[in-house]
Formats: structure tokens, C-alpha cells, sequence
């Protein structure tokens, strides 16, 4: 089949094996496929993920040196079933799946392998039992985007956002959008949305952020104490003497690049609780008596449960989120090089859907 | 009076003025007092540490260029009661208290403050109704070591230690002790101690620690798998197969110095809750892609609520917590100085108290 390869740190449009399904596992073909930040690292810092994934104790499952079709955010269509799967689904249904495969050796990240080809090729082969249905009448791009919008369903799930707290969602690309969408499906406000790319931020207005900050014109961390968050622990002591215990910070940070997490601890309230959304891959600079002094909480999140999965896909469906203005351009597989260059400037790209 | 002043960045016992109460304040004779880590940070580095408040959004109430009597860790006894102060404890009663004191100005911090001398003078001024007394028969210096006690219940009671997880205490000086302490207090195991120091090994394995490491002979984090607690996301799935879903580690930082929390990103099992309590001063560095990776957790905790200081008295008159291991000499005012320098050897010197 075609397929873009990931062969040494370029994208090449190449012939590849067609995947075929063992025991338990469905062929599909691939309607479409999103393009996810992670796939940016990917290409040029592979060697440095898996490196990085070896010492997060995992087995190294990839080998950078060999071929690898990324792509990890479709929408299939059932084409066969393998021996011994089960038939729940038959072959024309359209489906979504978290992008992960039982094989005989264990599981394996569809996209991120060098035995199982993700969405930027023809077929893909998943596990059976693991395939949602994607509900009549939602188109194959929406859906694709259960992926990608479930990392912020996770993220959201991970946090204390609730009633008592306000919400700030630090960079407004597709994952910041995605924790803005998650909150806002949950009825959560308010949704403070910071971005310095006028496009992102008009697209952060359009998920339902309730106050959209240009960080360049305006200090996003001004707001607090008119939001009924104390700053300090002055401010705090001060208004517990009303009876009033304020509200908390809660900061999604969706950017990913070093100095953000460290820019976030000297600006946040006292005990603010810092979701880590964004991978940053570098080493970064923490000052850890501001982290003690402030009472911080950083929590680093990744995925999603199989539950957030499918309450994202049926977000999706039934209209609590509409995914539609995160998405930019649809391309064949023959743009997804080009798409890639593309996604590095937000004022002219966020989600890109490539069509293989 | 006779204190023990810190001037530029030396401490020298000297006479100063003698305080004196205020309304709602009470004047007490100083029994004992327990030389802080804080302390010993705070003589060299007090001018970085009201830098790094006032970066935290706190108003800055030391100027570090005048004396400050340190000492915050106090038992007293009542001496006189300023104008329209409360009188439910009478002249004689001994006393401890959060090292607070309620001025009209705003709260002073009793220790860290050039208007309100700490606990390394004969005498202190406290805020009347934040009084605890002493139970009968309860030792001075047993009753002094309710705050730093109470820093190890708050960690505690901040973190998700309970009946499903394996706490690890990385460092045993009072802190850690402090944390094992409060772990113990509540009935939770295993507790697992580690610290290069075989002194301090000794007082962990005193405070009822079920496993007390030297890193230097054996890898604390080697002992997790057998433990319960699966290190990696895939023993945990593989644990899930069985239906178990494995115990979680909680990690109680105890140390302070930079690099430590970067080694325990690197070491502890996926999933892991990491409570900062050591005090690091300075600028620290981290892998975010790591933290993502395994989805850890980083809390930074500090101080504690009167209910947990209260609380604290309470375990240690009671005897649920006994603090005596942990105090290895005491000095008077003229061995402040002497005392600063041996806390620098863990083999010599855990807890020092000053009686002046």
C-alpha cells in the first residue's frame, strides 16, 4: 500500500507491505488521520523520545533506525477480520479507536511502530473488541478527532476543575483546544484562554472560551484577584476574615516549551494546582522554593482512559463539542510532508487531516 | 534581653530590647527552642529567601539587613498578658504555639520577623487566643518539637498516602523523621526509609520506619515491583490482566538540595505522587518529558493548619509520636553558633534544641 515513512528524520511517500490481521485484530482502511504535535517531535527527535521512553522504564518498542508510518488520530473503515476476531462489527463500519494493537507480544502504539502502520497509510490493522462505531451521520474528520480532544478530556479529569475553581488554558494549538472543549462540555467556568496567535485565539473563542487574553497586550495572571482567586497568602488570610475561602487556580499548560512551566509557577496564585498538558522534550529550569513557598501542585498528564475515549467520541456525536474550527486543511498523502513544514506557523495552520 | 541575633550573615548573642505585649498579645518566658533547617539556610541566604517571597506575591516584612532573633520551634511559659488579652491561660501555664503573631499591622511570622524576636531569646510575644497548653507532664523540649512535627502531618495529610499505597521518605533528617512520624501516627505501611546517613538510618528505624536503605548499598526504588507497586505502564497492564490494579507509590522529598527531585523523576514507578518537603533554594532542573511520560505528580507542600499543629501536640502527649530520637543535644544561648555549625554533620548532630 502507500504510505508516508518516516525513514531517518525525513517523510517519504513510499510502497509498504500491506498490513494484514492476525488473531483478534480487523483490517481497516483509513478514511483520515489528523496530524498530532507529537508527530512533529517525532520526526526529528525519535531517537530522543524512545531514548527518553527506555528511561520512563518502558520497553523499547521502536527502533528510530528502522521505517515507521505515524499517524494515530483516524477514522477507518472495517475492510476484514483476522482469525478467531470477533464479528460485532462488520466490514463497512465506519469506526475510531484508541491507536493501540494486542499482538501476541503485547500491545503496541498504532503509529508509533515499526510493525503496525498508523494513518498516514492506506490500511490499518487494530484489535477488535477495542473499535467504537462511529454514530451515524457524523463525518470521518469529526470523528477522527476523538484522539486528539480525548487528551483534553483526560487532562480536565485529571484536575480539580470544578465549581470552585477558575480555569486558565496557557497556549490554544489543538490541545489547548481540546482542554477548553472538555471543560466547557462539563459546563466548567470560567475558561481563561491565552494565546499569542490572533488565529488561535479566535479559534479558542469559537470552543466557548469565556475570556480570551493576547499575552502580549495583557497580563494574563491580572484577572485573578477579580475572579475571586487570592493571589498571595496575604490576600488569602485577608479575605478568610470574610468567612470566604476564594476560589482556586486551575492552569492547563498546553504549550510544551521550556521556560513555560517555570513562567507559570512565578506568575500563578498560591496554591494553584499546574496541569501539564504540553511535552516539552527538553530539560527545563524550575525554582522549587517559589513551587514550596506558593503551595504548587504540578501534575503531568498523558492519554486518556478508554471511558474518556468514548464519552469524547460522543461528545463529538451528539453536538457537545464541536470540533469543526480546530480544523484547518485536509491533504493527500502526497501534502503530508508539505503539511508538517505547514503546522509550524499557527497563524496559518492548527489541525491538518490527511486523506490517504 | 539576651538573644542570639543574626547580623549580616553571622549570629552573635547580644542584649536587646525586651519585648513586649501588645493588646490581644502575651509575653513569654522562652523554655526551649529547636534549631530549624530553615534556620541554617536562613543566616547566609535570608537575603535570597525575601527575594523569593516577594516573587511568591507575599509583601516583604524582613528587611534582612537589620537583627532578627530566629527561632520558631518553641515551647514557652506565660509570663504577662498585654492589654485586653484574653486570660483563659494564666501567668505559669506553658505553652506552644504556630510562630504567628497577629499585629495591627497585618501577621508576623514570630522567628522571621525584626520586629518580633524568635525563640533564641529568653522571652517571646505570641498572639493570645492561638495558645495551645502544654498537657501535664509533657517535657519542654518534647512540646517544642510540635512544629516541626506538625510540617511532617500537613505533607501527609497533602498527599494521597493511605491503605493502598508504599511510601517512600527520601532523607531522614527531621523533616523525613517528621513525615515517618506522621505515616506511622495514622497506621499506614510499608514506610520506607532511605538516607546515606547511618545515624539517621538509626532514628528512622527508632520512629517505626518498616524498611530503613543506605542508597548507597541498595536502590530504594529497587524494592517497589515486590512491594506491590508496578513500576512501569506496562507491568501495570499486565497487572491489570489479573484484575489487580497494583499499589501506588507516594514519595515524601525530604532532602532540599538540587537534583534530588530530577533523580526521583527518574527512579519512581509511573503513576507516582512525589510531595516536595525539602526546602530547595536553589534553581533546579527537571525533564517535563519524563514527568508526562510516567504522569507523575509534584506536590509542594508547606507549613500546616492550626488543626494539624494541634493535632501534633496532641499525638506527641499521647505518645502515638515519640519525638525523643530524634533530639541530639541541647545548648544554651552562648552555643547557638557552635550548634549552627555541628547541624551541617548528620552524623553528629539530627535535632538541637536551645534553652535560654
Amino acid at each position: 500500500m502507500r504510505a508516508v515513512v518516516r525513514r531517518g528524520a525525513s517523510l517519504v511517500l513510499d510502497s509498504v507491505p500491506d498490513p494484514t490481521p492476525g488473531a483478534g485484530q480487523v483490517l481497516a482502511r483509513t478514511l483520515c488521520c489528523g496530524i498530532c504535535g507529537s508527530d512533529l517531535h517525532a520526526v526529528h527527535l525519535l531517537e530522543t523520545m524512545v531514548e527518553l521512553g527506555r528511561r520512563s522504564g518502558e520497553p523499547a518498542l521502536i527502533d528510530p533506525t528502522r521505517d515507521i508510518v505515524f499517524g494515530h488520530e483516524f477514522c477507518a473503515e472495517i475492510l476484514d477480520h483476522g482469525p478467531d476476531t470477533d464479528r460485532r462489527l462488520k466490514a463497512g463500519t465506519r469506526v475510531v479507536a484508541m491507536p493501540v494493537v494486542a499482538t501476541p507480544q503485547g500491545f503496541e502504539t498504532v503509529g508509533y511502530s515499526n510493525r503496525y502502520p498508523g494513518g498516514f497509510g492506506e490500511a490499518i490493522v487494530l484489535t477488535g473488541p477495542m473499535l467504537l462505531a462511529v454514530p451515524n451521520g457524523l463525518g470521518d474528520v469529526q470523528a477522527a478527532m476523538t484522539e486528539p480532544f480525548a487528551v483534553g478530556e483526560h487532562a480536565v479529569a485529571e484536575s480539580d476543575a470544578g465549581p470552585d475553581t477558575v480555569n486558565l488554558v496557557v497556549g490554544c494549538g489543538p490541545v489547548g483546544l481540546a482542554v477548553i472543549a472538555a471543560l466547557k462540555a462539563r459546563g466548567l467556568g470560567p475558561v481563561i484562554a491565552s494565546d499569542y496567535s490572533p488565529a488561535r485565539r479566535r479559534v479558542a473563542e469559537a470552543f466557548g472560551a469565556d475570556v480570551v487574553i493576547d499575552p502580549a497586550a495583557e497580563n494574563p495572571h491580572s484577572r485573578w484577584s477579580a475572579l475571586g482567586v487570592p493571589h498571595s497568602r496575604t490576600e488569602r488570610s485577608v479575605l478568610a476574615l470574610t468567612g470566604n475561602t476564594g476560589k482556586r487556580a486551575v492552569i492547563f499548560e498546553c504549550v510544551g516549551v521550556p521556560g513555560v512551566i517555570q513562567s507559570l509557577i512565578e506568575a500563578v496564585p498560591v496554591g494553584s494546582q499546574i496541569l501539564v498538558v504540553g511535552v516539552c522534550m527538553q530539560t527545563d529550569a524550575i525554582e522549587p522554593f517559589l513551587c514550596i513557598n506558593k503551595s504548587l501542585e504540578l501534575k503531568f498528564v498523558l492519554g486518556y482512559t478508554p471511558e474518556e475515549f468514548a464519552r469524547t467520541l460522543h461528545h463529538i456525536a451528539e453536538g457537545v463539542i464541536d470540533v469543526r474550527p480546530a480544523i484547518t486543511a485536509e491533504v493527500g498523502l502526497e501534502g503530508v510532508a508539505d503539511a508538517f513544514r505547514a503546522l509550524g506557523d499557527p497563524e496559518a495552520q492548527c489541525k491538518m487531516v490527511v486523506r490517504p
